[in-house]
């Protein structure tokens, strides 16, 4: 009747058009480029990049590692929880729970480990080994969105009021306005 | 049969017994203790203090601010979307978008204003006049769990490794060290 | 690619034009149009009337009553739980749970009392003070439904068959067909 | 390790006991006793009945209608959608939609025809043939709720004050009360 | 303001022009046509034949079977349960659960009995007895989606690598080159 | 208060002793034990094996196959999407939609590609080449089910009435009754 086809509120193809491609993705065998300040990449694949993940609940990402403290700073998923396993090299990984306890759950990882995220808990790994590190995650949702806390505190495309974070994180009002006038890179 | 009765995993009084009381909760018109250093007092209700709230999927929260820069830290919450509407005075709120653009969404709000915070993001509020404020809030789940971002980051129960927090946050390892010693206030 | 977006089957503006109007809302410190003849005025705040509630599951509700009876009439919501907070004057509020026992839970509410109406059951409040009162109610759907029972019976577009109301409600055919007949005023 | 085994918070039999038993039922050929004011009988169901509807989210009822008015009167099922299938006679059956427009879809239906009553609607069905008429409704709830709604208002353990029903249903104060005297019989 | 309605993904109807008609079907009291190599019809009516259904949840099938063993043959629902009621006649109805146990759970089923099939399990019905066999089954899905198994195995558009197939079922290559090559009739 | 906590309706250690080693697992560096008739092995950690996975929606796998021809057999996941990710080796994969298409969609993997398996249908994965092969899976479920298909079928606890499956595989009596009879290895 119509081209016009909607699943989940995304255009898609017509079914009748869709192939094996709009399923699979190639490139996870290959290293991220990592020269950036947290000397690591994250690449997640999101059903915008791989069609055929709509509807069904999963994204899936590399993450690279620089030896020596190549990093994935602490961030959270707003709609997804995390497994990550640890490919080559050695992670220090953990999480923190939410108030009032703030409990830090950490661990070294080694090539076969893995850990889970729990779901919207902020957490982070960084290579503390001297070779790189690789890691594969998954994440419950095919639009999971990753929050960077230091860069969205810190690095918004407008400042939030300096009074609210030197409060917040007990820093002084210079230190807070130089924070907020940096270069913030996102992992991914 | 038996007298255990449980309802979402929790234990649950037999149904026959339930009263009104089970389903009403009063002191919201009760200023709360601000006197900490927020200047600012978040009072809760969630299924653990109000049991009729079970599976309803909601709670309740009164939060009051001092003048002039009385705070609710950037927080959010990992389950729940939240509603926020000023009873008294004038706060400054406003929340964060997720990366890659982190954009700041934030107004001045007086008496009769109210803002949504969308699921899972980072969201705060200021009492930027010179009077008491007082709001109250709705979030879409019976336990939305509360995450103050400054302290899961520096106020957790066990420090996490200096070096993850210098890189992420842009600041001296004497800083962070500094900050991992402090005492962290949660709002409520 | 297209300028056509949309999310939970809505239309949706352009994210990057989203602005902090559509997640803001002013008015709730204005007393609402009481003059009708429940004497009691809803009004309900959706997804409709301000955008950035999409996907979020809250509305929000200002109800004012008349004092003596102002009555918001016996009613439910087909896709929401609520929570009633009394901010001024005295409000005789209450829900009735399902077949087959029809408990009634009811109590009196002053300023800073409120209330939980499970989902989907119905439930009621009317002002027994001298003086006007006002509520907020927050509610887990950002369309909920309000299905005022009154007027779903007997002030439909088209009068069910009488017979059925006779029946059903005990009434003579007389009554019902001079109930059917008549203005019904939703409080919203 | 313990012998307590809970699925969905209900108390669950051992999986390694669970039998065809469980997940079959007999005596929908069998005629309901129809002798009452309602002159019609609903026989629902649900996973209380039937341990293996435990999490699979639908119930059943086979429910029969004596000739010229047999009714299954005004309700809704809070927790369930549900389709009724005409097995024998003839069916007056309909719904109404909620504020504001309270439009009723109704139809005559005979052997064979089917009808879907939407999530949390008010819907009805009366014989209005010269003989028995027999339907089947599946409900999308293992536990749907039903709500008959002329007996909440009126026919509660605890009557409802009649100055809310007088307001909402237009009735004098007199009728009210007779009818909070009544006994009200609900159709199961 | 636009034309185009949608509400769950799909094009929808302005509701102010839905009628009666979008929320009946008929003809569940016709017979199917049977004259096939399974001796058996499924008449299965989802949201798509029945727009008044979208968002509902369910769907409803009429079956009938051929005397002497008419076969609704080993199929499950990627998305839905299924209660199944026999009218008339005598089914051999079953199914079986997962790894590791594929326990089966089977039983005769005459007029007026009921069985559930859980969540995504195989299952079947055959006609035992020595008169024609009709029931009635409804799935918790608008549109649970269908998989005749032996039919998704060997009478897919593009034959599976036959390597595949013995292996996994145990049979020779020509008998499996063979099965390919056959034609495949869905019961619907 | 007590002693008992359950969430999820799964008996679960109390929070405040609950450890990192509940939310990690080591080994998936390590072949699994390949020698079967499928020449296959799948070491699937959910919620049961994994006690932090519980509530979190994901379970994750790893997968051993032996060179020319170890073979993950045709199954299905009653509860879950899947994205398996190639680690070593070279594997045809695919998967099959359901009636009334059945369109293979099947693709040669290499190292660091991947492809999706849509929730609830029939998929397979066969080492294709002369080395062996290990692959990743995480699913979106904690406890997603497996469905081997020719194992529930013919080698359930009780055989499936012969008739049932000659029909519907179009296969002699004989066969069926012999492949009834054999031992049919679950890969995991």
């Amino acid at each position: 009747m119509i081209g016009l086809l909607l699943v989940n509120g995304k255009l898609c193809k017509n079914p009748s058009f869709a192939t094996i491609h709009d399923f699979t993705y190639s490139g996870f065998d290959v290293r991220g480029n990592t020269s950036n300040q947290l000397r690591a990449h994250v690449n997640l694949i999101t059903a915008d990049l791989m069609p055929g993940l709509n509807t069904l609940g999963v994204s899936l990402a590399r993450i690279d590692f620089e030896p020596n403290g190549g990093l994935n700073p602490p961030h959270y998923h707003p709609r997804g929880s995390e497994v990550l396993l640890v490919l080559e090299g050695t992670l220090y990984a953990g999480f923190v729970t939410s108030n009032p306890d703030h409990r830090l759950f950490a661990k070294i990882l080694k090539a076969g480990d893995f850990i889970a995220f729990p779901f919207g808990l902020v957490h982070f790994q960084m290579n503390v080994g001297k070779t790189p590190a690789v890691a594969i995650a998954a994440l419950t949702s095919q639009n999971p969105g990753v929050n960077t806390v230091a860069n969205a505190i810190f690095g918004g495309n407008w400042p939030i009021n300096p009074e609210v974070l030197t409060t917040a994180f007990h820093l002084d009002k210079n230190i807070v306005e130089d924070l907020q006038t940096q270069n913030w890179v996102n992992p991914s």
